[in-house]
């Protein structure tokens, strides 16, 4: 018998492919009209109009079902709000200003030393029940409010207690590169060798699967970048790079060349970057949550990115400075308006694109025969609805890993 | 005994005030910090540190209790969705543009022409389920999507059903004058009088307390305005006018001649206009969602508009063509992004001013002994909190008219 049947969908949206979708395949969604979906075993048996026997059905009649949302970047594990920060930039300061300030990173980071274990999981725990809520079945989490080996750790550690919560698939990644701590900031080289150590040490206890460098003016050089992140490969890191979200200094470049999963943000890219990045099939993740927030009003310039051949997912960036949101329907809601996407553009970056850009796009991402069931059925008929409707919840139940958790 | 006490709260924001908010004082908020609040009969009875006994107790540490909101702007009775139009616009076609070519606002018209009092019912009171959800304890609805007798009788009729709602107080306004409908496009004369007739048949029987008119190119010019709600005062109707929205052309001049409770939109307004309404002190309501919705990035200049000494509500326009969200909190991350607003001024406009702006504001708006208990309670500790974390719901409890309704 099977677990689940859900029955009677208005749309299936698969969002299937074979690898990451590009061009104008990414405006093509796999729509199973009025169908039905099984579920066993964790996992989809079948899709299409069935009539088998379940231990619990779900009338779809009316409702979406879509794979569940992959939030492929955020910094999820953290103490503090920055609220006071944020009153200050809708009263005109910049981002790098209250950086530069001692604020900005480094006041999460000084909360986030001073939080105990349980406390870093509990708001974790917190804000991965509130992602499920809004149909994220998978996460990525980055570390970098430790910024030293033992609070990089305690971070570390967070995640790999979440990876036994049943909402949520949690993926680690290390980014000790996100700042420069004070106690380093007359010494840079110093703290680049630092990274180098604690990536060898979290890579030797599986802490970690992804090393990033936030390549940024007032972070790091493309070429300290290049250290850490050539070091992290040597281990056996997969390696990401946050680059372009102010400017561009040459992140995406050395992303290409070093053959990164995905490179996010880049809001600003060269012809030549974009270039590369199709040539090399680099996922490139899209946060238009962090403009939008910060009021900059400077978007990715995702038709070009698109137009290149570049394959692109979208994700929160959730962090207390600069994108405060773990909706990922929120995230959609932007990139349709902000980024110009199409619903069915944004679905497929939000799902399969994304599940790719975690190196998971084999096992989840979309509705197929033989995935894992993630899964999410929301309150409207058609997926065009998503984007449309905006500011609300519109999931109205969430599977994951065959598991009913909403 | 009390019925419900609000222990330990570590806000209570009260937004008390005489009378609208303006200037510097609308960004004045008086907070108690670490307070309880008493309900007894659906009202508030104390405020304070209290021990008193009570049927329900509940804990409000480190969250911040608040009025419930008062959205001001709905249209919230209509059939149909118009999603189809979104993803147009998205590809860049314009409202006005959509407009002249019968569809916007003539399409919902005609999916609620056809939409038996039943069906309209039902999908009102999911929106006003999730509305409530959102925090929203009173909302005014307009006519406007029949555009002949029987068909705004049967809008005004649904709001009338809305009344015995335990979780919404629902105001009504006509706003026959929404457009100008297919049979009568070449006799607009002839129309303006079959509102005339309307107004005041619909006054006879208590279906309506506001008369509204869309003032606006392609929608009604001020003189038509004019004839329109000179009529509805006469019976008896208090006034509201949409001006300013995509264009100025007079209506704000005219709301202040007649004495409008509330001229609404003001993305467009002349200094004469705001130095008028200063004077008359006519409620502003600024509805942020329009312009971001719609990708003009074209705000009301709230800033200009506070200066000038003009009281400012703010509400959702919930709608299917330009506003599709029914969440008071997005409206409020909004404004305080892209109209610059402070947490404090947002919640002041969201609350007692949109109390005033439905001439309620000395019965709801605020919490204040006496005053009615609608009242939300937030997952946050502080106001400054709410427009931070965005496209989430924050609100954990809401109390309406005394009762716990979430």
């Amino acid at each position: 018998m099977l677990d689940i049947l859900i029955k009677n969908a208005s749309e299936l949206v698969t969002c299937k492919s074979a690898g990451p979708k590009t061009g104008r395949d990414l405006d093509a969604l796999d729509v199973v009209k009025g169908g039905d979906l099984a579920i066993k075993d964790g996992r989809i048996v079948a899709i299409g109009h069935l009539n088998e026997d379940a231990k619990k059905i779900i009338d779809a009649t009316e409702k979406a079902v879509l794979p569940g949302f992959v939030d492929c970047h955020t910094h999820l594990v953290f103490s503090g709000s920055r609220e006071d920060e944020f009153a200050l930039k809708t009263q005109g300061a910049n981002y790098l200003e209250i950086l530069k300030q001692g604020g900005g990173i480094l006041s999460t980071v000084n909360r986030t030393r001073e939080a105990t274990p349980p406390q870093l999981l509990a708001a974790a725990l917190a804000r991965i029940r509130m992602a499920s809520d809004y149909g994220t079945t998978t996460l990525e989490i980055k570390s970098g409010y430790g910024l030293d080996f033992q609070n990089e750790l305690k971070m570390l550690a967070a995640v790999r207690c979440l990876h036994t919560n049943r909402r949520m698939e949690s993926v680690p990644t290390f980014l000790g590169a996100h700042a420069v701590p004070q106690e380093f900031k007359d010494n840079r080289e110093a703290y680049v060798r630092e990274v180098l150590r604690m990536v060898e040490e979290f890579r030797r206890q599986s802490l970690a699967e992804y090393c990033d460098v936030f390549v940024e003016e007032g972070a790091f050089s493309a070429k300290e970048a290049e250290t850490v992140l050539k070091g992290a490969k040597a281990c056996g890191c997969r390696i990401k790079l946050h680059a372009g979200e102010f400017s561009d200094i040459g992140g995406v470049e050395l992303g290409a060349d070093l053959g990164a999963t995905s490179i996010d943000h880049l809001d600003y890219i060269s012809e030549e970057g974009m270039r590369l990045m199709a040539e090399k099939k680099i996922i490139g993740v899209l946060l238009p949550g962090v403009p939008f927030h910060l009021m900059t009003g400077h978007y990715a310039p995702a038709r070009r990115i698109i137009d290149a051949g570049i394959p692109i997912a979208l994700a929160t960036d959730f962090n207390p400075g600069s994108c405060p949101t773990l909706s990922m329907q929120m995230i959609i809601a932007l990139a349709c308006r902000y980024m110009r996407l199409t619903a069915a553009e944004a679905l497929n970056a939000a799902t399969i694109n994304a599940a790719y850009a975690l190196d998971r796009g084999d096992r989840i991402g979309s509705l197929d025969v033989g995935k894992q069931a993630d899964i999410i059925i929301l309150n409207i008929p058609n997926h065009r609805q998503l984007p449309y409707w905006f500011g609300m919840n519109l999931v109205e139940r969430v599977i994951k890993n065959g598991r009913i958790v909403k």
